[in-house]
């Protein structure tokens, strides 16, 4: 009962918490807001003008986000064949956590007269950050109870929350399908933290095998995440370079289940399709990032990309994951250094290359709208002419594109350091340890 | 032979009707029609004037509650051994009959020119109102022939599309999320039906429990319903009101999740999640209902009310639930009561007590939109000033914000008699008597 | 060891070829490219112009296609003990080859200075295209190997791309739900294949039965694929016509599972619903096709078509299929001849009896949008007034209703000769019969 109550008490301390911070600094931004009759219900005051609200652009890949983060996340974990039913309970809890929390931690840095301005881009941009946490949990599944995820789960978003704001407020670099911030931050984080864990029985645990029915349960949430995969690395784009992302991505993923099939049929030791190794190859979907680039021929770069993730994630879990369980310490439950952590450090370390090349040919002048510091300085000339054009676009740096892609690499270091510290600090920490002992 | 002959032939029956109304009063609304050139497949007529085809507003949320009514509806139900296919087969039976039906009865009282203008915004409509039939089916689920369940679901929509023009047309209540008039009516109606039905076999039928995979698949169901709760508030709204009614209904569903854990975990006997707990727990998507308002601290609000549904559901699905059925002759299936009937009760009274603070501070001109009869009568200044910012305004009859909500307390206390008369007058009628004896 | 090489060095040479084609001939379209500033991502260059791009039109109804494809087909196919996984998994390969092959096949016809422009559109297309293999596989499932189904899927699109050309680009019919181009086609091509390839054995397959949860599994599939039906059906409409496509599909698919439900419950020889007469009526979704016309009564004509479809395919489930398999050696796993076949053809004739009673009365000037043909000749008076109000027409060949009824019906019974023609050739090609023998 005292176990039960202890769950209970720290699940509603933390609620009334959000509670009182959304009471104290969070408001309607102005696109949802009543009182503002610009963006009002009425379509013919001013014209028909509620087009303009930012909503009609987002929901609809708001909530094929929320599709993957629910059911994508929740029942790719179903594959265990005792797991199956706390995994998507536990991913659904761990997810309304994060959401909530990531809300003021993303937000934090943005306020307008101490308030944190809150619209449908923000729910976005919480779900973005919520995969961290279910990443790390795929790595975790099955070692901490509860209370402990829920203690992580406030801790991680905390880290993230900073990490996203380093990298993308204070570095300026665009990562706009998170390989860097999301993929690669969550797999590190959730492997330090096992890897702190580590007890021999996690290698031979019986609850591991999958079932039959419980493999299908789990192409379900596969098969979603795939499938939503170019509504993830679009969702915060706009116009064409929406347009661009949503065809990269889509022929990206084509050809990697193309080659993680051609892969899997070499490595695996039967002569039919295994199961297992089908499942895994399906799993594949978090490889996929925004190549937001123009260049001419990218559409078959994204497919060259696509393709050597989906050989890198198949090699990875036929050797590298029963290696680093053996010798490294590092029981990593669902695979995920093949599924979110190498491809993001391989998607980080590509986009880092494409940086490097981009240029106004092109990109014409939203190369200045997608890497801020890129523009030239106040006041110059050459801002004036492209202002005169693009009026969105706001003084830079001038930085160089080969300058962008060294902080595009900073960033991956950077997001590498603290994801791994981080872990381990908290893998260590009182409150991990504080929990497990009572619980 | 006789009794699937007679089923096969109300069915037909039900469909020949149903095809010589549409022929007689059913045309299309000019939106959809191609000899009304204003609403073109052409872009260049007139300008681009086919963005102005409101199924551009209406089509992406009106997907996301098809999938709430035939996967999320049908799947809630496979949570019984043995019910799990008819559960998803006869949901989608009486979806497809009371949708058909509802779009006359919903229609019947704005005809234009003695016809029914039919258009997206009519198959939102019929999809909400089948919600009742399907809520309605969950209290009865095993009791009841798939040819009772048909006649059952003509006479409740036939009940519902009355009732719900009493309260929004003729009342003037504002109810989008349908915590009155679906959830409440819904819920209410099926519970009398069972209450007349009432036979001891019921509370001990081994058909009844749960197997470890049709527990999965009633969470594929329950999610699906959870995840789309944002586009059911918000799927008749627009511009900032859909906006407002996302983010309160998404920040509401999370606090949810986390209170209705917590929950679960104190008054559940075991000492780790209970499998059934935690299923019931994520059925709780149906406590939430439409908060249409923007008063400054409107979303801790949406927490709150969010976290106490949860808490009322989990509640009454321990406690109330066995006590009904012991001692009030009332055996309900899936727990209908704590999913949408207390939950609706509870909205409602809420929203009385909101609407009751409605001002023009909070909403400026839109409040007239959202209380038509708030509006100032025609003819006055004051609505010559509204008119002339905000054209769609009507005249109304001026009423206060207390009276307004004076009538939320009426349709819900109308509703609730309505829908109890209704079940009891239904499950004893010789309709269903009649049928079930042949059968 | 040599036949999995085999199998992964194909597959791997496809997607080379795959790289270089896409490297030579593939180009954004205006809409998706960065250095076309007219569609840039900035909202306010020239006004709020990213609104024009058209991926806002098509991309909600994209991912629902893409869910019927991957989710919809994949779990479809589930309903067989043995071959659950294994459907799944090669329903994904395959469709990711169909659609990258797809997009040549089909924009080849339609070069800009020797490129392809590629879009949200294309990819529509390609998943369009894809289904015709997805069809074919249901007739052959457990009968091909994984390395002749691809062989097969290449071969399929080849011939696809080709039939649809000529209908639609030669001969100028409007097929816009793809009843004749996709439904036919697919379902007589691959019937034609598994015609060539019969054995005896097929017929008493022990593999074929279904358990309780792969039934609820292929559930899955069927509410899916037809729940989005009314999106494939107006995914390449706009405005009105859009509109109508989504009424009138939706209406169809509700009667049709009334009279399903009526038929099946006649002709099953048990007393309650059988389900697998249950799983199969809910597969009818395949039936429903685009109606396009807006005359008066449209909608109920919709039903009745929605009924009589219903009628046939039970009664070709129940009848034809076992019939087929015994005399007339066409073994049809999933039974799509009665899913695809017959509706595809009984939707092509009503189109076509529909298409000769259209006129300008019933569409406005929208009639030559439709139907380019029948738009008067270049530098007639009338084509001068029609361009007028609606600038997009473009010269025809002023044919008559009935000459385009004609060629609706020319264009079915090429489809037919060449699907029935092609399947034969494929199903007794050197390529299948060669790599069936090494494997």
């Amino acid at each position: 009962m005292w176990k039960r109550g202890k769950f209970a008490l720290l699940v509603l301390l933390i609620e009334i918490a959000f509670i009182i911070v959304y009471g104290c600094v969070v408001v309607y931004d102005p696109d949802a807001d009543a009182s503002n009759p610009s963006h009002s219900i009425s379509a013919s005051l001013n014209g028909s003008n509620y087009r303009e609200n930012m909503l009609e652009d987002y929901y609809p890949l708001f909530q094929d986000v929320s599709v993957m983060i629910f059911i994508g996340f929740g029942f790719l974990m179903t594959f265990m064949k005792k797991y199956g039913y706390s995994a998507v309970a536990l991913n659904m809890l761990l997810a309304c956590i994060a959401v909530q929390w990531g809300i003021i931690m993303q937000n934090v840095w943005h306020t307008h007269h101490g308030k944190l301005h809150i619209n449908v881009f923000s729910l976005i941009n919480a779900e973005f950050g919520s995969a961290t946490v279910l990443i790390s949990y795929g790595a975790l599944l099955g070692k901490l109870s509860p209370i402990q995820l829920v203690v992580m789960c406030m801790i991680e978003i905390t880290i993230f929350g900073c990490n996203e704001h380093l990298g993308v407020g204070i570095y300026k670099t665009a990562d706009i399908g998170g390989s860097i911030f999301l993929h690669t931050f969550g797999a590190y984080f959730g492997l330090a933290v096992t890897f702190v864990l580590y007890r021999k029985e996690f290698c031979e645990h019986p609850k591991e095998g999958a079932v039959y029915h419980s493999d299908i349960f789990a192409m379900i949430g596969t098969i979603y995440l795939w499938l939503f995969w170019p509504s993830f690395n679009s969702a915060l784009g706009l116009g064409d370079d929406r347009h661009r992302a949503i065809i990269n991505t889509y022929l990206s993923l084509c050809s990697c289940v193309l080659i993680s099939f051609a892969t899997s049929s070499l490595v695996d030791g039967k002569n039919r399709f295994n199961m297992e190794a089908l499942l895994n190859l399906f799993r594949l979907e978090a490889i996929i990032y925004l190549l937001y680039l123009s260049v001419k021929y990218l559409t078959p770069f994204a497919m060259i990309i696509g393709s050597l993730a989906g050989f890198i994630s198949v090699m990875g879990y036929h050797f590298l994951t029963p290696f680093l369980a053996k010798y490294c310490r590092i029981h990593d439950t669902c695979g995920v250094n093949n599924l979110h952590g190498m491809p993001g450090i391989y998607a980080a370390l590509v986009s880092a290359i494409v940086v490097s090349l981009a240029s106004e040919d092109n990109y014409g002048y939203s190369l200045y709208e997608i890497f801020g510091y890129m523009s030239p300085a106040a006041n110059s000339s050459k801002l004036a002419e492209i202002q005169s054009q693009y009026t969105e676009i706001e003084p830079g740096k001038g930085r160089t594109a080969s300058l962008q892609a060294g902080y595009q690499l900073i960033a991956l270091v950077t997001t590498l350091a603290v994801a791994i510290g981080g872990g381990i600090v908290t893998g260590q920490s009182k409150f991990i340890f504080y929990f497990d002992f009572f619980y």
